[in-house]
């Protein structure tokens, strides 16, 4: 039940625990993207609503959060700006304004929050994070294998076991349209029903085509075509019947190879039936999914006119996204129980020795280790082991009335229970040498 | 002149060497609080307005960003959400939200934009960047010491060599006026003249004390103990005449007496008359200065009823906050040139020696180096090192029929032009082995 103490819906609010395990992510993020040669790239939040508006679909217009106008301007109900609906956008707008300051190719990865005022559900939120890598200005099949590999190895990085990556070009898709005789103007339903042939019988898929206006026998050979145990085979043959066809088969081809001997055998594969929703795409286009994910987890695909629609200059380009909220449950670990908020808890046995307990905290800090002093009212030791337990400490540091006159530390292992007394001067040192509790 | 492609008005887009400043700085602040204990709290970028308004006062309530509601009430021109304002309204909800399961004390940070609709200007931003630190739920001094402590640590980590971190309470505030007879219904402009004594010359100060309704001699008696060099002795005997003024300077006097040995003497100092604008503090205050900035780069202090008020639990509280657009241009090489994108930059001599040149880029990497393979078309060697140049690359790795034939890479040396060839099965060994550009 909602409390009015919630976030807004479709929002979340992040513990410690979650903030920490997403910062995993996407620090392997940018360390490969940065390995890449890709460079990050930050806008604002929000942009101007011209600069956001058509560019989605009358759809996407819909699902803008638009934000009124200030001042005077308020009463009037007008708005002028919108929150962010993806990174593709801001990219075209930063290529615009910054052309010349940009390298050639501008290669960047946008890591951030994008809103979209959809309905909230399971998996749907209204704010999310969207990790894009994309290149501007290289018509090379390289960038789009770089892409592809980049995303590749976070995945790998993050420890993800069981993952494929199904790789297509539009162009076999065009191609396998004109191959079967598939009219243009139904070529992009025909599409998106065949893209459905993992999910669904193939009877399905071959009454749906035949609703949407092929022959049963031309839907009954496509969908043989696509799911037959040679069906590579027969796409391959079927695709040299057609211009398009044969130039997408090399656009695969070509990926493959290189990425061959970089990736595991059978990680990438061609899978021709595999259309990529978005119809901007306009060369080879993967997708990444895990087995009980449902979605892909990661895609991308050239797209080489979008930046100029999107008021951006005319340049190649091809990107890639990967889905956090799909990938977090996947990372090994990612499930794991609350980290411990400090290696050592100082205790404060009484008001006149916090000096020394902050001074001991402060040389365990400069040993690079996480320290805090005890924060609460009570005097009791037991108390304050307590608070040292629950903030998952490895040791405590104890220092009352008999240690202050021996001028020692009693440092007390957390998990053992074994106590030993550490001179004050030597606290520091003491530490430096002892390994971390997360270590 | 502004163009269709810039930012909205008052944000900022950041490109590589931006992010890069900035990110270092975050890093460093995240590091220092994790020492201290303190966990990372990520809240949504809006909340409901019900939950901002009113908590900010009329001024501030007109500097929130509204956004319009969705769907069939948008014609209706009715706001339901409002852009964070900043991250203690957030916190309040936050404490009220997961209570029990938050740790006690609960010591977190929050490092994030916040937006407001202010006129934009000179370094001031509608979108900018907070990063506070707070503990919930500790009445102990030690709280306080801790934030401030954790604040100073960055500045001086960031090696930010020359700045001072004023110390005062409300207390010894109110205890002043309390020592110098002022009349309580006007303390608080009082209070607001003499924080000028920095900026303005004393003179103007007694006249605008006279103008607020002190007698003449009174301003000057108040003036003079506030900036005589004795001032010190002169407030601490002063502030002995009041109960609130002696308790304030015993929360002064502890909180230095926990610092003492932990910072540099002089880097924390008894500033008396400084105020520290915002009128929910309670107890010690305090604000980090630097020569040639205006106002404070960081500040903080105790606020026991903020929380309750904000809407959240009644506990005692204390926090402090960082100004990353004003601590940025103090970090030394903060105006550092470009960083270089690449480590090394592979060419790519023919089209059907890309596969090679991809698996030395990959076998780069996997030694930890950022590497790319040439995307643009010219086949010509000039071209393809003028690229690496441009990219910072310190190497560049040459593939072309010469090498191929001799199954070797050459590798330049991109700052002394000098080449040696490298068996091509290693050369990622060879990287593994060669420091980076920037290390």
């Amino acid at each position: 039940m909602p409390s009015q103490f919630d976030p807004p819906s479709g929002t979340r609010d992040f513990l410690a625990a979650d903030v920490e395990r997403r910062e995993h992510v996407l620090a392997v993020m940018r360390s490969v993207f940065a390995r890449y040669g890709f460079e990050p790239l930050e806008t604002p939040a929000f942009e101007r609503l011209d600069v956001l508006l058509g560019k989605y679909g009358d759809e996407g217009d819909k699902l803008i959060f638009k934000i009124l106008r200030r001042g005077e301007h308020e009463a009037s109900g007008e708005t002028d700006l919108g929150l962010r609906y993806d990174m593709t956008v801001p990219l075209a707008r930063v290529a615009a304004a910054y052309g010349s300051q940009l390298p050639t190719p501008y290669k960047r990865y946008a890591i951030g929050p994008v809103w979209r005022a959809d309905r909230p559900g399971k998996d749907r939120y209204r704010e999310f994070v969207q990790c894009d890598l994309d290149t501007l200005g290289s018509p090379s099949l390289i960038a789009d294998a770089e892409a592809l590999s980049a995303q590749h190895d976070v995945l790998a990085e993050l420890g993800i076991a069981d993952f494929t990556i199904q790789l297509n070009s539009r162009r076999v898709l065009a191609g396998l349209l004109e191959a079967f005789g598939v009219r243009p103007d139904i070529g992009a339903g025909v599409l998106t029903s065949l893209d459905k042939l993992d999910k669904q019988p193939a009877g399905d898929v071959i009454a749906e085509l035949v609703e949407r206006g092929l022959a049963a026998e031309q839907a009954s050979e496509l969908v043989t075509a696509l799911t037959a145990p040679d069906s590579i085979d027969r796409v391959r043959d079927a695709l040299k019947r057609s211009c398009e066809g044969t130039d997408g088969l090399d656009e695969v081809d070509t990926v493959l190879s290189l990425l061959a001997g970089q990736v595991r055998d059978g990680r990438v594969v061609f899978m021709p039936r595999m259309a990529r929703g978005l119809s901007y795409y306009t060369g080879p286009i993967w997708e990444a999914v895990a087995p009980g994910v449902a979605g892909s987890i990661a895609g991308g695909g050239r797209y080489d006119h979008l930046i100029k629609q999107l008021g951006g200059p005319d340049v190649p380009a091809t990107g890639a996204t990967l889905g956090l909220d799909r990938i977090l449950p996947l990372v090994p670990g990612g499930g794991a129980a609350e980290p411990a908020r400090l290696d050592v808890a100082v205790t404060v046995m009484r008001p006149d020795l916090a000096g020394p307990s902050f001074a001991f905290a402060a040389a365990t800090r400069r040993a690079g280790l996480r320290a805090s002093v005890y924060l609460g009212s009570s005097s009791k030791l037991g108390r304050q082991l307590k608070w040292a337990s629950d903030s998952g400490a490895r040791w405590a540091v104890i220092y009352g009335d008999q240690e202050h006159e021996a001028d020692v530390a009693t440092v007390r292992d957390m998990r053992s229970g074994e106590q030993l007394q550490v001179p004050v001067g030597e606290l520091g040192e003491f530490f430096a040498q002892t390994p971390r509790a997360d270590g």
